[in-house]
């Protein structure tokens, strides 16, 4: 059985593994990236965390996911802001040079989606589509075994999804916005404008007094669950996944939210679509896995 | 250099022809479909026009296009209004024993799509998302050179995508859903509405008034290129196409519509995806070329 190396780059730490082909991680090592001193400190110490794993040289190939949008086919990312000096920085080269072997690079949505789609909740489904809901929504399609990237990278970006435009402009992204309206972050802004007299820390508190029959709870539960139904009756009319694959924060209190979204789905897509899966994703590292099932993805 | 054959299977005719691997038409013919009669019909109808074609033993493989959704894993149609008795009958199953070469079915957006994608407009793009916007809205997602058929043929269905959810309910599709809002039915539909005093045919006439300055028609045009606007961007949220392909009769307007949609759309995207080209279908017989590319677009 191949093995592969998954590197999972954030701004503040970096993860290196060796995993097989069926997603089962080998061995691991982690530490600070040293994200903020630019890629001149960044990738030498990555080169170098490669090189501890054992028999690495016979690995075959390396994946990396880094927190941006990622143009696939060049190796870069397109934009950088956790990871300064990165935007357009030669990611996928440098690590060719230093390795000789085939090296892929994509966004940390994507690769996480790619391992719940082939070794996680999506096993075996040949459309996946992954969707995080956490501080913010994101997203990423799995298509024939592959994360389908788009141009720049952008596939995925759903957060800005426009699903009600008579919505107010919140923040950079659209009016309407779905992370604007239906994330962790957007859940708990509403429920301290709406709730002053709860104590509103994080989602969770909504939805719990909600099911205390709390109205305003209630109501926003329902406002939620309604956004969230257009955004994946949105998704499904433009790839019809197998099956959604839901991971980020939030779903520790899918009990209280997920049954609604899925009953508000079914009246938003055609008949033979009312059977779409949603499933809560499986994995404890997505991100080192995904990365290490890139180079496996692109095989043949 | 290989040759498929491709099949057009409408309700009233059906075209077949020999395809080469660059998307050339090598041969065709055409005839009655016999649509109404059933597959007993219909399908010795089609085996017999197939083996009229010129050394048709030789051709590497059988694709078809029919008029509705599609599970492409069992060969079979999920639901069939133009041609009664093919909901679920084993189309795939008969032309592989009348024949013995690979055989693929898809719906005729997603085969004309593919052959936009990788002979068309399209040609050489990694993903390409293929929209035509005539009497309804449609598409097809092509990425990594397959079309992205989804579980149950309902990928591209991007009619019943909801633009705007304060709209009316028209008809079986969503409220607010783009069909029924911007697509040349709609357009008529408003337009007569809104303006009884001028004699609006078809989608055309609303844009010649416009363009002369008929404040109802500008205004209209205003709706629907914001409508349009907003489709794109979601779909360019999902899957980043390298390019939109439009076909559909209204495209024969689209110097009057698409750059305001363009530019309408560049305001709902995040920086980096403001490049995605806008272009027109290029292929005069999408439909048989696609069929014909759908076994090339399975092997390996």
């Amino acid at each position: 059985m191949e093995t592969y190396i998954g590197v999972d780059l954030g701004g503040t730490n970096v993860r290196v593994a060796k995993v097989n082909e069926a997603g089962v991680i080998l061995q691991t090592i982690k530490g600070p990236s040293y994200g903020s001193e630019g890629p001149e400190k960044v990738m030498p110490n990555i080169i170098e965390m490669i090189k501890k794993l054992d028999d690495y040289q016979n690995c075959a190939g390396i994946g990396i996911g880094v927190p941006g949008p990622v143009d696939t086919n060049r190796g870069i990312m397109c934009l950088s802001s956790n990871l300064p000096g990165f935007t357009g920085y030669p990611i996928v080269n440098e690590l060719e040079e230093a390795f000789h072997i085939p090296i892929y690079l994509d966004n940390d949505a994507n690769v996480a989606g790619l391992a719940e789609a082939l070794v996680g909740a999506g096993k075996g489904m040949n459309v996946v589509y992954y969707v995080t809901i956490s501080t913010g929504i994101g997203g990423a399609l799995i298509a024939n075994g592959r994360v389908v990237s788009g141009k720049n990278g952008y596939a995925g970006e759903i957060g800005n999804i426009v699903i009600d435009r008579a919505r107010q402009k919140v923040n950079h992204l659209n009016a309407g916005a779905v992370e604007c309206e239906a994330s962790g972050t957007a859940i708990v802004r509403k429920a301290q404008e709406r709730m002053p007299y709860a104590t509103i820390n994080h989602a969770g508190d909504v939805f719990e007094l909600a099911a205390k029959n709390d109205p305003n709870a209630v109501a926003l539960v329902d406002e939620i669950t309604t956004d969230l139904a257009y955004l994946f009756s949105i998704i499904s009319h433009i790839c019809d996944p197998f099956a959604f694959v839901i991971g980020g924060g939030v779903m520790k209190s899918k009990a209280y939210f997920l049954p609604q979204v899925i009953s508000k789905y079914q009246n938003l897509v055609h008949e033979g679509m009312r059977h779409t899966l949603f499933l809560e994703a499986q994995l404890d590292e997505p991100g080192v896995i995904g990365a290490a099932m890139l180079p496996l993805s692109m095989r043949g």
